[in-house]
């Protein structure tokens, strides 16, 4: 019988779930509100009936062989435990891989969120067959995931990748994180509105003061319509993420650099401040050999990587 | 016979060469002036009569099976090549490991030298048995390599591991590279000598006015009496690698980071700031667990990990 690897991106929000085969094809889906307002039981269950649902559909066609779950958390991802995870708190602590194991009898893998994307992306998307890159996730936050020689950065306690939390101004803008000036700050969802609604006045005749409620997509539909403040705002993120990309490379040496999450759809407002950024700050040779090119897929980035991270296990 | 790899560690001042076996005990050293004025060819024969003389010396007792060579350029390791050299401009597009092969017939290693030092220390010093670390070098500049799962990160085109060129501050002093506010303008031994000069005339009462000629160890030596001036050199010297250093744990939570070079001596003036803003920059779990130590291996670092190199080189 064929193999199929659950898979389950749990975000403070919704709780995404899908049932992956060997190939990486999704052959089943499931997106639900995470109850986010109840305990770590309410959630963990919410999780368990998804894969009882899941089982329901396919245990007549397909072997289920394991279960990956990638969270934007900061989580030992060697011991499969969740360390912080700022959206859903009472998580906090939770042994998450060992209460998952005794549930399914089955391997279990959890990961960021960030590194689970950069694997998908390895697997089926913008790195296939790419063995040394970076995948920046400009979403809410700014996550990261590294791939060196073809495997996942985990480092040490498995919390490696966070590339969002490299200080760009060393005394700049507080992060969430305890430090400043963290690129975050600077190329994140939060921080183009929050950037903006601070540059509002320096830009009297910004289209952007007659949008009541500011949101990212406010923004870059201000600026491809050529909005001088959306520019700069964007022109900003492009330039402080090439000042953390820019050292990063100078490190790596990497082939592909894939920028993924929501803020990604901004690319045109931000790519060439980004790249000649990069230019600047990094040696020619590793400068110019960086490539970098769009998630190929989206959401389900983080989905397809945990469901591949599981497949692994199995195999280890 | 015993196998014994020849290495080398070509720097700018001196060449400095050993014959190491295989359980890297240094059986015979050789140093010499490089002949930085002559050309290309004059260094190379510089290196090969040395390795004539190894080879009269122990060829009786030893079989030689491989060099590895360390030097402070950006090297493609890959292939061998060296791409830019500035200290010994003339050696820029050596292709250095296809010459020695051709002229030695045995496998040969090219690698920058602070990556060396990170493999070597890896081998038989501060980091053996450690599969995460980030080995940094405060000499003339600020030379890093990075160990991940054990191995040396070395990049698409083996150029990878240049932590000093890390921006700390976006629009700092403009730095050899091309950019600005590189970690290497404020932790290297270069960088303390200029940034005293810059700050004595804020210290009138400071020892350092006395000196003719500051070199970082007259800065030290003035630190340890309690000079203000010097204490403050040596707390922004710490304070920025902390910056740059508090980014990488975040990215690849390394166990251990070791800490060689000249300007290491000055440890005791510079590693309560380091440590503390690796604290304050890092997340708290991959932050408290890196531990800061010194290099145990001095300069024989870069020596005993081009052989290291050499000796994986004839296994795979």
């Amino acid at each position: 019988m064929e193999k199929v690897f659950i898979a389950a991106d749990l975000g403070g929000t919704n709780l995404r779930m899908a049932a992956v085969d060997d190939a990486g094809t999704i052959v089943s889906r499931n997106r639900m509100s995470t109850p986010s307002d109840g305990d770590q039981e309410d959630i963990v269950s919410a999780i368990l009936s998804v894969i009882e649902e899941f089982k329901r559909e396919l245990s007549g066609s397909y072997e289920f062989a394991g279960f990956g779950a990638a969270m934007p958390a900061i989580v030992n991802s060697h011991e499969g435990v969740i360390l912080r995870s700022p959206n859903l708190p009472q998580l906090n602590d939770l042994r998450f891989e060992e209460r998952f194991t005794r549930e399914l009898g089955i391997p279990v893998v959890l990961e960021n969120d960030a590194n689970s994307a950069a694997v998908g992306e390895r697997w089926k998307g913008a790195a296939q067959g790419v063995r040394n890159s970076i995948h920046v996730t400009l979403g809410t936050g700014v996550g990261g995931g590294i791939i060196i020689d073809g495997t996942l950065v985990r480092g040490i306690d498995g919390t490696a990748g966070e590339i969002g939390h490299i200080a760009v101004e060393p005394e700049g803008y507080p992060c969430g994180c305890g430090s400043r000036g963290c690129v975050e700050q600077y190329s994140s969802a939060t921080a183009i509105v929050r950037i903006t609604k601070e540059m509002l006045p320096k830009f009297p005749d910004s289209a952007l003061h007659s949008i009541l409620e500011l949101t990212p997509l406010e923004v870059y539909k201000a600026g491809i319509q050529g909005d001088p403040l959306s520019l700069e705002v964007f022109r900003l993120a492009g330039t402080y993420l090439g000042i953390a990309l820019g050292g990063l490379v100078n490190v790596l040496n990497p082939e592909v650099i894939v920028l993924g999450g929501g803020v990604s759809a901004g690319w045109d407002l931000f790519i060439e401040p980004l790249q000649s950024e990069i230019l600047r700050r990094a040696f020619p040779h590793p400068g110019e050999r960086v490539k970098l090119v769009r998630s190929e897929l989206g959401d389900d980035a983080g989905i397809l990587g945990a469901a591949f991270l599981a497949s692994q296990k199995i195999e280890s």
